[in-house]
């Protein structure tokens, strides 16, 4: 058995594997197998590249094989494709793309990096046309960035409202393009839930962007050098470009070929140690399938964040050292024009999906303290135990402070942490940074009351079923917020400042579902009439949360 | 035992008792007694209405005896100072300032929330001066703005570098004033540890503060409408007003006089029901003594998040709920011009007067993707457990995501986590907020290497005292870099790419102290030496930690 660790795939985890095992043995041979030009580039950053954002080409080179050849004592291949892997022998079989050379390189290790390719669904496969688009390295993004700078686009079709669509999209409007997003879902970012989702689209409105649900392609039809996008609703949308961001897949050929064992999530199986089935070669990144966190169950997180985790960690092992990876809460955020959206954990729909039992409580609390300036309001969505109060998930979509308390939310969710956890965290306060009662301990005490029982709430999607004869809409905001922005329909206005003197007025035989802007007074309002006597309940995350969800406008 | 509540103190803590109260039990009679003529004003937000940050006065007001009346029907009254507490007989003595009026007022149980004063030391009682300011409430304020608007002063001397010093200097700046920091310890802001406060330094150097370290006012003279400052060093500074904000001390005179137990820090003794000796009589806010969460010692720390947390805690209590406060971690933060520095958690200071064994590990990492514009370097300092790893404090300093970085440790030393699990937390990463490996992981890393043995560092503070004839300073960095911004003096220079091969101009016989910028590349080196047979040390936090605390230069 040598010495000799080789890499497949120079991107971000191999070139982490290969730094991190170099650090831990001076005197191993090691080779990195890169299938593109370059290694090490930015790949998150190539939307910004597009965009104009990132001004400099170079800025996307972390480095160069010549560079980090000479630093780390390694053999960078790039443009060097492994085309076979022969475990018996422990050899792969290379094919230089600049050479044309095929060869078989030794190993005594391996560590596999091929990341995930984007889908190519079979509407876009016949199609050849120069103007339809994937984005995922360094030549994909020159030939996007010279088809705006050249062609100036005036209208791109985006296909798919994840992370990379909606850097897309932002990065495009910046260009002076006008975007659709086409989305087969109900909601862009699959990690919000829908009601969080809402204040996104809410946004993208605002910046003008053409917003399509529950929509597919049906066909991309090339016309002179425009593309017609057949929609599977049967609207046809005429643009200069499309780009298909509709998901990533694990790029497992290479493993799959050399008969390594692929969860049943379509990554690469490995074990806590990165180990795939074969015990010489390991694999991290993309291409694998590790265990979400929070559910323990085996899943595809594509971030780069984990990835470089998991590369550090098949380094340890490589060298003999014992490291685990623990799994990933899958902790991500977008920036959307001036929104940014994050979240961490699990969501509601895939707690639905395991049958996992939960709450779930909203929020919107001010970036920082309101009297200092510039400070926005963020909405928050807890997910927690019904019992335990333990902090299942966390989403945040805001203008400020948005990446700061999920990552505090990650870190909670990381150290099985409860919502009784939240309302005591002791966190930053000074009025730029935030406030003395931080949106995560806010977040913390609306759990905390749900669970014990000293409000009982009704969230948006429900109140389209309540029942008139049983049930009253009991909006307690200020006159001039029901001026200003009206209300529910079919609501009795009563501010909460006369409530205590109007409670005559109420009938004791309905339920009244009290509702404010955030949720905060209407929290007040349910206190004094259950405490009255009265039936009631919170309508949760308030108009602001409902506006946004079931009627798609939003006082953000 | 009647239900009556009264709340001794209006402000912070005193507001959020009464409004918690109130929304637990909706019938329980509730009084709350503020000495001064305002409630629940903004006291964090006050230096910066000063520097016209904040514009409107009214802005300071969260909100006023009226609303608050109205919404939580509580009786409010402003003005009126309690001067007597009668145990005996569960009776308070009332001063009402506006009608001199003296009465009596009934209680079932007491929460006290005086607050904390500033202290005035006894080189500034003889002194009758207009323009002789401390800083604690609105008629403060008040006097100071109107002071600065009016009399347009040229220089002001900030006697005390805390928090409120450090705010004051900021916003007296903004207002065209030249100020002098009087500091009678080595550094500013007392929660940072010397050399991460001496990024401060060089901070406030760069705005043009006149700082001047270990030296206490010795008098203060009028000389027409200028004070002359004479400091214990002998020298003199003449300046047109000073503001003295050397601290503040818990208001205990009340609680005193009743008897209650006063703690050995000088604060209210409470219970972790926030109960003081009097079992009908609670108490919250900067006047109490608490836990601190790290050492479980007694401490005092005069933070609005603690003090609205204790008294949501004591009004649970006195609604017969239980509810406890377990310590807070002293997080905090504070904005210095473009700069914020904050800290949770204890610091090396407190470590060695405990006696708790601990180590340090230094990173300077980028608040988010290089090549994404904005970035910043942040210096980041972990205390540790040399064995567990348990995470014992953290203190950061640079332009973005410091507050960030400090929730998220601030979460972990809540949850009593380690430096490995640092190393695994999931982050938020896309590039406008962050790095695949956050400064939080990498702070992890680096204290994970210093754990395990897989790096030996030396400190800043140690260099001076090298041998020469034992040991070589190996500087890492680039030509460029030298060229550039200098070395330490008698350090050899072999580039981090050069040294493997130039490994025979070293001599086995001699330790070599790596370094680079930040103790990244010098990391390398370190691996690369000592795998070869040489006795190495790393320079933790490279030469930006180095330069700043040694010789009080930054290149932040």
């Amino acid at each position: 058995m040598t010495d000799k660790l080789v890499v497949i795939g120079g991107v971000a985890g191999g070139a982490t594997a290969a730094a991190r095992a170099r650090r831990l043995n001076e005197h191993a041979e090691i080779v990195v197998f890169e299938r593109g030009p370059y290694i090490s580039f930015a790949n998150c950053g190539l939307p910004y590249y597009i965009g104009e954002v990132i001004k400099k080409r170079d800025d996307l080179m972390v480095t160069d094989a010549e560079s980090f050849s000479k630093r780390y004592n390694v053999d960078v291949r790039p443009s060097c494709e492994i085309t076979d892997m022969d475990r018996q022998n422990h050899e792969v079989v290379v094919y230089c793309h600049q050479t044309g050379e095929q060869y078989r390189e030794s190993y005594g290790r391996l560590i596999l990096s091929p990341g995930a390719e984007p889908v190519r669904p079979p509407f876009a496969r016949g199609v050849d046309a120069q103007n339809i688009f994937t984005l995922r390295n360094i030549p994909d993004t020159d030939r996007i960035k010279a088809y705006v700078d050249e062609n100036k686009p005036g209208r791109a079709v985006v296909v798919g409202g994840g992370f990379i669509g909606l850097e897309m999209v932002e990065n495009l409007a910046f260009r002076g393009v006008e975007v659709t997003v086409l989305e087969k879902m109900d909601q862009v970012m699959p990690p919000l839930d829908y009601e969080m989702a809402c204040l996104v689209h809410a946004h993208l409105s605002e910046k003008k962007v053409d917003c399509r649900f529950n929509d597919g392609v049906e066909s991309l039809e090339k016309t002179g050098d425009a593309i017609v996008v057949k929609t599977e609703s049967g609207t046809s949308i005429q643009c200069d470009m499309v780009v298909l961001s509709i998901g990533v897949r694990p790029e497992t050929g290479l493993a799959q070929k050399a008969g390594l064992k692929i969860g049943e999530t379509g990554g690469i199986a490995v074990d806590e140690t990165m180990r795939t089935s074969d015990p010489y070669i390991y694999a991290v990144g993309d291409a694998v399938e590790i265990r979400q966190r929070v559910t323990g169950a085996k899943a595809l997180i594509p971030l780069a964040g984990p990835a470089n985790k998991q590369a550090r960690i098949a380094a340890d092992n490589v060298m003999g050292r014992c490291s685990v990876f623990r799994g990933s809460a899958g902790t991500c955020a977008v920036k959307v024009f001036e929104v940014t959206a994050a979240a961490t954990g699990i969501n509601e729909k895939t707690l639905r999906q395991y049958g996992i039992p939960y709450r779930s409580g909203y929020t919107h609390s001010g970036s920082h303290a309101g009297y200092y300036p510039g400070s926005e309001t963020m909405a928050l969505k807890l997910l927690f135990s019904p019992g335990t109060g333990r902090l299942l998930g966390a989403q945040a979509v805001g203008k400020i402070g948005v990446d700061k308390r999920i990552d505090v939310l990650a870190t909670a969710v990381y150290g099985s942490m409860t919502v009784f956890d939240l309302e005591e965290l002791d966190l930053c306060y000074a009025p730029p940074y935030g406030s003395a009662k931080d949106p995560v301990n806010m977040a913390g005490y609306v759990a905390s009351n749900l669970i014990k029982g000293d409000l009982e709430k009704i969230n948006w999607d429900e109140i389209k079923d309540i029942d008139p004869e049983k049930e009253v809409l009991l909006d307690v905001r200020s006159r001039i917020e029901v001026k200003t922005s009206g209300s529910i329909e079919g609501a009795v206005h009563i501010p909460i400042d006369e409530l205590r003197g109007r409670l005559g007025e109420l009938d004791r035989e309905k339920t009244y579902i009290a509702f404010c802007a955030v949720g905060q007074r209407s929290y007040l309002a349910y206190r004094i009439l259950t405490q009255h006597g009265f039936s009631a309940k919170n309508l949760a995350g308030g108009f602001r949360t409902y506006l946004a969800a079931a009627e798609n406008i939003t006082l953000m």
